[in-house]
């Protein structure tokens, strides 16, 4: 017989994973072993993308050999190329991501496979494509045109480079790189749990992902950085002193039973590792602006919700920020969430069909029972 | 703490539904209480559809104006027109419709929207679209005109006629009809389950059913009835008597440990209620097709299967020589199936939405631990 049901399944071991670990008592995250603290500060997005996909740390041939491999996946294909303009004018950023992938199986010659090997050729591929997808996309949208990608620069220095047609400053570039290194993966977060439901009927791994990027889209899940941006960017239109407002607003929030966006986390019971390195990296970022009115804001909402309600920022607060001082449009927030992410989902993608079982669970009946069919005549 | 895993989540209780119940033991399977064996008798896809979206089983005006709805619904927008010859010629069956339902959204008013009377607006236009697709897919392949779809016809017979240009049989279409209502829910199936992951998140009704239709594209879900077609042409294509090559066939492939597919279900400890109507209706139209070998090879692979592994024939078995007796070209069958289970898919994305809670479980983490990273020069 079934258990008792888990509302959410929280607390319910879905899936066995040597990809990340989290302990959420402690607020440590780690990928393969290795602390997300090291990683951020020592490991280029590349190196971690390897180290989920491919099970341990690149040496120095094995890391230029998977960049390579990584620039010349770049290309988006042919039917990608053809439907992209029509897709850039009619569907919003998550959608139109959903849409692009999925084309993008045509051009993929393993795409129908779930052989190891055609695997770890799609999992690099798909983490090349995605941050040129959205570029692409916000190219095609606003008119412009898409600069070639630079096989000399890595992905998070080439992304800046075709989101803005100019070559990024490398602090920017460096600190983007580590926004994607503490995106890359998360457990058995929604998508990444969506993408391994997928997998296990040995879907393929373009199905896992497009599945992946549908679950991102909500807005309890990778909405929320943009969610966050927009509360800030409408306490700053209410005028007067930012930071007043700011605490006004929150709490009037907090008082109406609100949610507010970026705080709690079902997992840590303290402070989201990842966020303490974005509030560095918003810092930086916004003195060297010299405007640093959003990040001053941020501490502030920060300061209220921890006060009011105890609850800690987690990995979307300060991501907005950093974002939006990087230049990246408010509507690409969690399109870039997707680009790191897919290093992860590509990964679980590949544990799972490298010992799977179908993920069925059960479900309890709530509805009538014992009705009978009166045919319509009858009705 | 967590508990210990269960793989795949078997009897693990992930959510609560009012949709379907399954009893296991008796074989017996309900939609909202009524069971499938009077619904597969006297009720029509569209009633059921109604009865899984909409709650209660339609009076006449609701059944009119809800298949009212259908058909207004059926137009697939300028978007999916526009890139549907290319991903005719380009993508496989399962890939065209995960592209072309998530294209879909842009021509969808609510696409964006997760309230209650929008989701029931997108669960009858989704069920209208799912079956032109596959109609329109199949003319853009084979280079063929798509017939105007009939207003006076259900969606059913409309299905037939689209796809072969003429009127069907009133018989074709009540089996098929009866075939559709048979595969429209069944609780916590994976690609259901993958739709409610998804839409969880807050994620829209498009998202979570491109998510549904990726996970349904598994070998081990949706992809079963096509394989079973695709054994028995082979088997047939050994060439003397048919059934004598079933026999040895099947017990050859039993022996070495292989499965076959079509048989045994995680659910069902009996015969699935499915596969009775299905044998039942393959008998039938075997017989006035004027050929039954198909349909006498399936007796005869059901029998030896069940002698030697006491293993019953699920869904996908009989639905097999039915869809092709009905003239659906084999790679087509799993697209039928979504085609009848977007009713169910829908109904949970509305569920889900009216009562959600993110769907996040645990991982147990099986990896290494306590690692450092070794900065790439010293590596």
């Amino acid at each position: 017989m079934a258990e008792a049901p888990s509302r959410g399944l929280a607390d319910v071991v879905a899936a066995s994973t040597a990809l990340s670990d989290i302990d959420g008592r402690a607020g440590l995250l780690f990928y393969r072993g290795y602390d997300i603290g090291e990683l951020a500060s020592s490991a280029s997005f590349e190196e971690v993308a390897f180290l989920l996909q491919r099970g341990h740390a690149p040496d120095k041939a094995e890391l230029a050999e998977y960049q390579a491999e990584l620039v010349t996946g770049r290309p988006l294909g042919e039917l990608v190329e053809a439907d992209l303009p029509g897709i850039a004018r009619r569907q919003r950023p998550m959608e139109a991501l959903r849409s692009l992938v999925s084309l993008g199986s045509a051009d993929d010659a393993d795409a129908a496979s779930t052989a190891a090997d055609a695997n770890l050729r799609k999992a690099a591929r798909l983490t090349a494509q995605q941050p040129v997808l959205i570029t692409a996309y916000q190219a095609a949208r606003t008119g412009s045109e898409l600069p070639s990608a630079d096989p000399g620069l890595g992905v998070a220095a080439n992304f800046l480079f075709q989101l803005t047609g100019t070559q990024p400053e490398p602090r920017a570039a460096e600190i983007f790189d580590t926004c994607l290194v503490l995106h890359a993966d998360h457990t058995m977060n929604a998508s990444t749990f969506a993408a391994r439901v997928c997998a296990a009927t040995l879907a393929d791994m373009h199905s896992a992902v497009v599945a992946a990027l549908g679950t991102l889209s909500g807005p309890l899940h990778g909405g929320a950085n943009e969610q966050v941006m927009r509360s800030l960017e409408a306490i700053r239109e209410v005028g007067g002193d930012p930071l007043a407002a700011t605490t006004s607003v929150v709490s009037e929030r907090l008082a109406a039973g609100e949610k507010i966006m970026g705080f709690g986390h079902r997992v840590y019971k303290t402070e989201d590792p990842r966020a303490s390195h974005l509030r560095r990296m918003s810092a930086e970022l916004a003195e060297d602006s010299g405007d640093d009115t959003y990040y001053q804001m941020s501490r502030r909402m920060e300061e209220v919700v921890l006060t009011e309600k105890g609850l800690f920022p987690n990995v979307d607060f300060f991501a907005a920020t950093v974002y939006h001082y990087l230049g990246i449009p408010t509507d690409l927030f969690t399109p870039v969430f997707s680009a790191s992410r897919m290093a992860g989902w590509t990964a679980h993608v590949i544990e799972q069909h490298a010992d799977n079982r179908l993920i069925r669970p059960d479900s309890e009946y709530i509805g009538d029972r014992g009705l009978r069919w009166v045919p319509l005549d009858a009705r």
